[in-house]
């Protein structure tokens, strides 16, 4: 798997740091406080995935002008704002190992930041002057906006259905993949076959992406983690592991795992008998295999696409969103 | 001046009818939830302003299409998600006689509806067709933040200068005045010189604006204000008038005044100690005076209009801006 990581990073090296000077360079010209609390979520090890894919996607259409690394940056800068905003909503305390943004400067200046990037990425979308990118970009946000708020509104039912969790799913994970392929399509000028393939390339990338993210919190340790384990669980977010699990249970296990679910305050050993009755009645094999199914659906998509070493980057990365451990 | 409010209403019945209609519709197909966090802060006695300036400004420009009606909604929708932001920003407790959303729903469910706000507003601005309506509407938003933050840093030092405050209030409520005029010259595609003059309107018309707002929480009680009087300087925030006053001031007046701006829990008494020593240093007479230059400015930059019945509606608006008492 680091491998494939290692491979993806090296042969995309040039586009990468392009990108990455392009997100410093896109926040000079502001206030410095604004800059730092925007640097703090943007260059906390983030992996550029979403990026990279608008890059990839538009080189596949056969677009190669620099143009592309531009319009990237509006998704990772609408990503960061989106993670801003969220983190204050779930009360998180780490992401990526680091302590939230909010913590360190506060909900207030977190919250005007969060706002600053949205509009940061709508100017960079506007710049394409091309109005499909901003439908794009706008629907994007409203489903990522309402996709929170039914999120949240479910907290810690435990009657939340997989097709619910897959609707929260699709609006706050995979239309934003989605949205970096759909876009590269349209700046590439590309023909609708193309585009929606990149579309479903980037929509099935994206939920993956999303249960994977789903099960780290149940496979994983906090070093490893970056943010405490079970913290999902604790901010009341039923993912698909646990709800498939739930459904599967005999009375006495779905009893206890109801009980330890409900006491947000569970201890380290609640939670490890949690994840042992989840394991006992599939709900993480049920998602590993949901997962790959998604991968496969993604990289069967690119099938219009004509073989090619850009084509063969991007399927990379469908493995690598799969077999990937941060 | 409530025949002016009312001769204002009574001859733009129609299009205020139609304004709010739009309103309403455009929220529908959402969750109940993001509905009502929508409707709390945006049906809760707002003048609508900014849409109707968009649509008598259109039409000053010979444009008399529907359609202006829905742009126009996109300000209301982008205020009203900066009223949402902010009131969490301040902490603030009352807005316009009512619970400020955030006491009501939670700060999670108000930052979200907030960012579905704007996602609504630039949706509606992208189904122009224009690209330059969404550069100015990224433009007002980056503005609209960065200015908030601003604010925010400079949170109750008593050595703000004028300057810095006609940049915040330019940033929070200028630069959205002056969006509703150009984009109206921009729907009409009307010639540059009439953008120009519109654009140097609705800046000037929000900068007066906002010097009156800013006086009302020094010369009105709590029930016509619909919020705590005091409020602005409780949440540290130093207006035109205290800058004023402040700079005007004798040492021992000063000291007395910063005494009481520096503890954030002043009593009634200090309060009015205040407002006489601010009246004393000509704050409030100061304030006046510059909101009455923004507004001549206004007028002014409309003379390259020929005389009509929507300009004098909008030379009506600009003298209520002024003589407004809400």
């Amino acid at each position: 798997m680091n491998n494939l990581k290692q491979k993806i990073l090296s042969e995309n090296e040039n586009d990468l740091n392009q990108i990455e000077a392009e997100l410093s360079e896109n926040l000079k010209p502001y206030l410095d406080l604004v800059s730092d609390v925007a640097r703090h979520i943007l260059f906390a090890g983030g992996k550029r995935l979403r990026p990279l894919l608008l890059v990839l996607s538009a080189k596949l259409c056969g677009y190669h002008d620099d143009y592309a690394k531009t319009v990237s940056t509006a998704l990772e800068y609408l990503h960061a704002a989106t993670l801003l905003h969220d983190d204050i909503v779930d009360d998180a305390v780490l992401r990526r190992g680091k302590t939230v943004a909010h913590s360190v400067y506060g909900n207030a200046i977190t919250v005007l930041v969060g706002d600053f990037l949205l509009a940061r990425a709508l100017a960079i979308c506007a710049d394409s002057g091309k109005i499909r990118v901003i439908h794009i970009i706008s629907n994007l946000t409203e489903n990522m906006s309402t996709g929170e708020v039914h999120q949240l509104m479910r907290k810690g039912d435990v009657s939340l259905t997989e097709d619910e969790y897959l609707e929260v799913i699709r609006r706050k994970t995979a239309v934003l993949f989605q949205a970096a392929c759909t876009i590269s399509a349209v700046i590439s000028d590309a023909p609708q076959e193309k585009e929606d393939a990149l579309a479903n390339f980037g929509y099935n990338l994206g939920l993956a992406f999303q249960m994977v993210d789903d099960l780290f919190d149940y496979i994983m340790d906090t070093a490893d983690l970056g943010k405490q384990v079970g913290a999902d669980l604790r901010e009341g977010k039923l993912t698909l592991p646990v709800i498939y699990a739930l459904k599967q249970a005999n009375p006495a296990d779905r009893e206890q795992m109801v009980k330890i679910i409900q006491n947000q305050d569970f201890s380290v050993e609640e939670f490890q008998i949690l994840t042992a009755l989840m394991k006992k009645c599939g709900g993480i094999a049920y998602t590993e295999q949901k997962a790959m199914a998604c991968i496969e659906k993604a990289k069967e998509a690119l099938s219009v696409f004509e073989p090619s070493k850009i084509k063969d980057s991007l399927l990379d990365i469908a493995d690598y969103v799969l077999a990937r451990r941060t």
